[in-house]
């Protein structure tokens, strides 16, 4: 774990990323030593940096500090975190703050491979986003929603739960992004007010026409999921898991590319 | 400083109060040594660990500690942040995981006598704040929001800025609660969807009836400001501050009864 590129376990009390959560981060998949689509997550980490008015980091500085913990490890997570720092007055930034890094690794989560092949089951949250433009996309650390809708269920047979915002619009899961296949085309639920644009999604958007099927980035309601005729969900760690199942609903994930839904993978082999 | 008890200036980067804001806090004013309204402030943390699903913390304990840092203080400001401490997997929190309880002093921030005696003057802020009816009102630590608004100006001579939600409706200042006399009425903006609900905000409604006045809770727009007799804000720290100008409104807080002003240094004394 460094801090400002030192070892260290901890960061002081002083820090806005624990008084406000005045921040944002970045989770990665770590395969032999190296964190994977690099680039997309820096690009998503700039444009929270302009969002929030940091001064923009040093990308190859984060790159090489990043590669360092990364070291001898064939299959991580890595988490950088990039707070505002210490200083200001109150809710108030200072100019002179200088943002602080925190790079941690952790273990593989070792997904079950029951997912991939047989497809998960989904379940409706209560808890919903809220909608604000400003913050909307962005992977800050605000994310108290996330944990509230997480916590509402224990049961480990479901892997995903997804979030309305506040108007009952399908934002995403609580850590992945939807996509609904519904003939040619692949929607996904537009993330202009509420929800992180996840670097999977934006890959996946991408490519879509690689596997002749339409990009559509949409306003959704649950409802509209009945007209599906498959279902994914996407993260950084996770990849693409296709759903078998969302609440009483059947979905035939066979309708999926299998192609598609190996695509991260292959990115792995071509993306930097 | 203390954590869990302990004199400690950092924290564990497991945190979860640094992750995802996963946590609460409250702000006293102290005088002599005591951590002034405690009661109401312990009753809002309550509300906040009903809100969050944390257990319930030891409210002796935490006045213990509270009084143990603000001893020998004659002026000065407490911050207790209480996180959901480390552990769990990703958003998802443990029914393992010991809350976190962090208690910090601060300085007096020694706020110009002129705002007293002559009133502030205020702005109208761009950000918003979203709306989440299972969040508002307490003061958990995803403050982003108030951290953009609040930077959104430098110029001293304006003291705070208005925030409305995103349909427009008045919430409060980016750290203060909001109050406007019209005749009899005493109105402040509902928080039923976003907002923090203040201690001093509950005592002014509590105490209007002793000045003659009706307290209300309602759905403002900007535009109601213009009827207003009299605007002032609240807080912990500041108490309750006249307003003197509102954009390019002037208002004449010589129509605020002088014994409301000084009603939190009044109940400092008959308050615990």
């Amino acid at each position: 774990m460094l801090v400002d590129g030192l070892p260290a376990d901890q960061i002081p009390l002083t820090d806005r990323g624990l008084l406000y959560g005045d921040g944002l981060f970045e989770t990665f998949a770590v395969l032999d030593g190296r964190p994977l689509l690099w680039q997309r997550h820096m690009a998503r980490l700039q444009a929270g940096e302009r969002a929030m008015g940091f001064p923009s980091s040093d990308k190859a500085l984060l790159r090489r500090e990043a590669c360092q913990v990364c070291e001898g490890i064939g299959r991580g997570v890595l988490k950088i975190v990039l707070t505002r720092g210490s200083g200001g007055r109150g809710y108030r930034p200072s100019s002179q703050s200088q943002p602080r890094r925190i790079i941690t690794l952790h273990p593989w989560p070792d997904y079950p491979q029951a997912w991939y092949t047989q497809g998960i089951s989904l379940r409706l949250c209560d808890t919903r986003f809220s909608r604000q433009s400003r913050l909307a996309g962005i992977k800050h650390l605000n994310r108290l929603e996330q944990v509230l809708a997480r916590a509402e269920w224990d049961d480990a047979s479901i892997a995903e739960g997804l979030m309305c915002d506040e108007e009952g619009y399908l934002v995403s899961g609580t850590q992945s992004n939807l996509f609904m296949l519904q003939g040619d085309k692949l929607i996904t639920p537009d993330l202009s007010q509420s929800g992180i644009a996840g670097v999977v999604r934006g890959l996946v958007l991408e490519q879509a026409e690689n596997f002749a099927l339409k990009p559509r980035i949409a306003m959704l309601r649950v409802n509209d999921l009945k007209n599906a005729n498959a279902l994914f969900v996407t993260n950084s760690v996770m990849g693409l898991c296709p759903v078998a199942r969302f609440e009483a609903q059947r979905y035939d994930f066979k309708k999926i590319p299998p192609e598609l839904l190996t695509l991260v993978e292959k990115s792995n082999n071509t993306e930097t």
